[in-house]
């Protein structure tokens, strides 16, 4: 399947984190029957480390329409839990590095739009999942990984290639599995891929900075409820307290250290509207461009909530549901990236350095791999998205999505990394 | 089936308003096996007045499991879009006035106490609808008005009796489909009937005072939703206009003129922790022991309502879900029924006036009944709940079930009022 | 001085509570010239119980304005740290029981309408200290109290008679003083005053109920200044603190047990627009027509104080300034003054139970003097105003001051009590 | 006097913006006294572009204190209205550009700290006037534009200087005016000279970026008094509406476009505890580090500031108090300003570009210079302060001052530019 038709077919079918049953199951089958060696579940991630799980109802939903849409059940199974993570091997003719590659999977909770303007609505191929959206890239991020996967099906490249598929990279969520699991392990060279992140088609970036160290919380207010006419003074309020943490949340200070970001981004609570609501939650994140003022910034959070829960008598437990740090490139990876690039003429502007103002937990993973003596990089490709990431119009611009196997191809194809992690193509 | 059986049998199933499937198909069944003349669905109600509709997964999914416990798929599938109100008539031996009286029978979004002490879930009679509970003792006035209409079902009585079974009464959402329909016409006197309300055992009231006046509004804000890093600037949040309404609506004054109440009692917004949220919606009620005032203080809310959304550049819309009025008990009426009530020895303390304290849209009933010549009074049958109405914990004392079968009886045999409308048993 | 040229002179000269050094000198050298026995500043109150005094500055300036319109600069220094409240008694030349009669003297900090439909700015007698206003007719209660005084003076009488000028009505500050010093000792009967109210002239309540009980907090919130663009993170935010408390006190529940009022009245705080403000201050104030509602409603509003604090990182400090109490009027007393009233033909309307709505602390003079086993009665006699009282436009129909005189005249040189406690004439 | 005497001088006497009547006059008095051709008052401003000009009061006092301090009455008078800017000019010896500098003037509304470990408390020199500080080392500042004006009085260079003592630069009022009115007419070169800012002793930095373009607002709410318990209904409480502004304004978006802040820096409102507060004011600033950014948070706030009134019913008006825009310094400019540093042996460190993190209004300046031909740059000097700017315990080390004056000395003595608005000495 060429990739224009694979990134079509996946955004029809966008699956949300830990839920992408039917995205991870097709990946697998590919990868199998190209020789690879795959694993998943808890042969790829630790479990234990799955954060942000959905709820059982969600994952159930999700686990079904994937076994209607042709997954195994069987291999459903085997994916739950959090274990929807895929890393897949493949050993070159050749002695030289193992060069491993990311690759995200999830959607988002976003109704995609109807208008006709938008190209997926326009051309038939819109999200068939209803308040599910790939408004994000990662359709097209795993249509790339499997025709780089297929080219690359010919072994003629030194040392190894690892394919790594993440979950539920949105919410800072997926990479902390995998890296606690087998994922990262004896990598010499990690390459993170995004689309679009505010270039236009015919701009890459080599190499990246700017990203967001991220708290993700989740906060669960308990109060008491009572007959809001007959007895309003016997209840405890529980959205009033969550009200009130929304709106001092937001207005935390800016820092003058680091860019920051608060984002209250679900709010739920209450039963009726003759019942004073003894109940409320509410999801949120903390950004920094900087670790330490996102510690900070996340510890003021956390007082607010639990003051916020003080002044109206309420309970609040809160909980950590996604993290992700910031990261630096490596220089010398990142130069060979530029001058693969360089061979590659759809490439017309070349950056070395891009702000990427945003947090992905590949950061997680280029941390890993540097810890052990490797080197990473973070590889923006353009993608002119006529509307901004995670909103109902998002779109790629699909000349993309070629350039970007050819690079990636490349890089495996003719490494010049040579560093004391090398490994022979025996191992 | 005594009425106590019954009553257990019917807190076991607690059907939300409008989605009384298998608690109208109960009542309309057994009515119909004692000779009654039963109507329901757009025979009953005038369904363009119904206000708060459930959603339709809602109703499809109470219509199912009704189904699933035994009801008529033809008949729930006759009960739909708000036209779960029956109205039953009987005709007696002798000329006389038409009584007619009204149980409302819809549950409430509570989840029932597990606590052993709690009496249902010692004795097995808990709720077996997860998240719904009869927490306001309907489950007793339909067991009350199943009893009374077998005993009446020998016709010796004089004139015409009539027993309404109101949908949705929680939230003011029944009467008015009901009124609007055919459930009034050519009542002389109508008896409503509520037990607990802050009464011990033994204690009644035969008129009421204190109904408060009720507007239930639901806003949905809508927004703009952007990446929270990325762009947050780009995102216009529905979530910090919803809370800003949240707190500003509770924070509107006091009144000297009445007691008010106000109450968000739901809020649910966002779609994720990194997105800008684009959409909320809250519902809320408004409460006054005058009219006037009630008014006013709605016009309020919808002044904050709007302004919170224009503060943080959303839009709006507001409908209003559910409403009811204040009313008057007839004093002649009342009389009489203090003199029945003196005819049931459990009844210790009979009380002429009592403050409700609440809303019940059974005053739109009365409304009616009094503005076409009738008689109107709203009694309540003290039954002693260790916790307040709309509580998990609450309960019904059955001892208040067979005295106030027993009062109903008496008022529908031997009725006192002889007025203008008196119609003869050949009407 | 006729009573309307008093009230006028008088209303051209609001002085705050505690700060009413020209009225009390007035009071006192009319009194003194008039026979009776005058006592005032520490010989009067017990200024241990003073709450709420205002700064250093604005009674240094009161008391340079009151010796500028001609009051003793002695006697004002005599009348400092709260000792404005004037006791007098006049000994009557028969047996009989010692009256009491208390005139409040304060004004309130409301700058008075110049709208030439407002009487007073028409008439020219408009205050003459700007941001403050006669606006609760206590201007009017000192002429009815000096024209009494007049009359009395020639002893025809029995008993005793003492006249009680409040300091400090407004903000319920001024009357624990007094009876913790000296003014209730003794006392048989207690009278107390208001004009207004709600009644038009003519109309006269002889006994009053629904006084609020009332508790008034002043908070300090401190935090930490730091530049508002270099290092906003460096600050603490008291005006965030301080606002979000504004919110969150009113949207307090309504209580089903009783009426209630939360009000913050007062909030200043912050230095500059390019500081984080580190100081915030608000007073406040609760009331509930039940004195338990009112205790735990003050202990939330506490409760919030303390965790809005928190919820910004500052400290806070919550000090009560004021507070009243609820009381009942003796049934007796209510007859007597409801039967003096009727010889008075101005009364057309005499109610002997009328719904003041309002706070007054002479709640605690009555207590006082009810539990050394006398009686007090709070009197209405109805004013006219054009508008609410504490509003810029208020006033008082002056028709309503001459009768108010004869009443309490009536009610001291005709009493018919008889009681426990009448003292002979020549105690 | 020396210029650390002159600077303890100077911090006992912190007077704010527009009210520095005796700041202005001494140094008026000194620079005549020197031989400098000195204006002020509306020769030297246009006082129609006076923003946040204080309350007459505030001028009155401080009016009062300078005349009590010695300074002349009449030059007092003639220095009101935001006047206080201070214009001083000296043609040198030979032929050569005009080089203007800026040195302002004004204090804070702080308290300075009374702790021992505070150098000001320790050594005695303190500030006098209760509430006000120079927390931003303008007293530094304008000691040593005096002693760069001695030094510079034998006329030993070409061109000529201009002294430029800027009333109001906090809150970002003075500039306007001196632009407005005459003070940068003919400019070639413009340096304008911060202390501190982050910096020790020892470094500083001749060219500098991150200036925050910079609305300040104040905003008065009115609704309506009522008596808070009698009929709160009747009011429109503008504290709320203010409330409500304050959280929502603080809770407005970061944006990924630019560095922003928001402040309500002050915030006053009510009149006592038992009045709905009928008035409130609050005074704001915005700030971007991008002009445009600026001024879209800027309609965002004013926004919010409607709405929140529009909720509360209250009326409201906004007036822009203050302002500062961004600017670049001039390349060329920085090189000889840096290379000037480094005749100065104190500065060990020479940077040729700092991030100021701040706003100040010597942009305005900066750009009209600009637009006429001229360069400018804005150079600050490290200072060591023990605490931020804007704290009580800010304060400078003195050692920062004498290589201050040296470094301007050199750059007036031997400027480099020879541009096409350079002037011969005879002009």
């Amino acid at each position: 399947m060429d990739v224009v038709t694979r990134r079509r077919q996946l955004h029809r079918w966008p699956e949300p984190g830990f839920a992408e049953f039917w995205t991870a199951a097709t990946v697998i089958g590919e990868l199998q029957a190209l020789g690879y060696q795959v694993r998943w579940g808890v042969d790829a991630s630790n479990l234990d480390e799955v954060l942000g799980l959905p709820g059982p109802d969600v994952l159930a939903d999700a686990a079904r329409r994937a076994v209607g849409r042709g997954a195994d059940p069987r291999l459903v199974a085997s994916l739950g839990g959090g274990g929807t993570g895929v890393v897949a091997d493949l050993r070159g003719r050749e002695v030289g590095p193992m060069t491993a590659l990311r690759f995200d999977m999830d959607a988002l909770p976003i109704e995609e739009s109807t208008d006709t303007d938008h190209r997926p609505t326009r051309e038939g191929f819109r999200s068939e999942l209803d308040g599910y959206m790939h408004a994000c890239g990662h359709d097209g991020h795993v249509a790339i990984g499997l025709a780089l996967a297929a080219r690359l099906a010919d072994c003629s490249f030194p040392g190894n290639v690892r394919l790594i598929f993440e979950a539920a990279e949105e919410g800072g969520r997926g990479a902390a599995p995998l890296v606690a699991g087998s994922a990262v392990i004896g990598v010499d060279r990690l390459l993170c891929l995004h689309l679009g992140l505010g270039l236009p088609v015919g701009t890459m970036a080599a190499g990246n900075v700017g990203f967001f160290a991220n708290t993700k919380l989740r906060a669960v207010f308990t109060g008491r409820a009572a007959h809001a006419a007959a007895a309003p003074e016997e209840g405890r309020n529980a959205l009033l307290g969550a009200a009130t943490a929304v709106l001092s949340i937001h207005a935390l200070p800016r820092f003058a250290a680091a860019a920051t970001r608060v984002n209250v981004g679900i709010l739920q609570g209450g039963a009726a509207p003759n019942i004073i609501p003894a109940h409320a939650e509410l999801s949120l994140e903390v950004r920094a461009t900087d670790g330490d003022v996102n510690e900070e910034l996340t510890r003021r959070v956390r007082n607010v909530l639990d003051h916020a829960a003080g002044m109206h008598e309420l309970e609040v437990s809160v909980e950590t549901i996604g993290r992700a740090t910031t990261a630096d490139c490596d220089r010398e990876l990142v130069a060979e990236v530029a001058r693969a690039a360089s061979t590659v003429p759809a490439f017309a502007t070349i950056l070395e350095r891009h702000d990427v103002g945003a947090s992905d937990d590949a950061t997680l993973m280029m941390r890993a791999v540097q810890s052990q003596g490797g080197q990473a990089t973070y590889i923006v490709v353009g993608a002119s998205s006529p509307s901004p990431h995670h909103s109902p119009s998002f779109d790629l611009d699909e000349a993309s999505l070629g350039p970007a196997v050819a690079l990636l191809e490349h890089l495996v194809r003719s490494p010049m990394l040579k560093g004391a992690n090398t490994v022979s193509a025996s191992v």
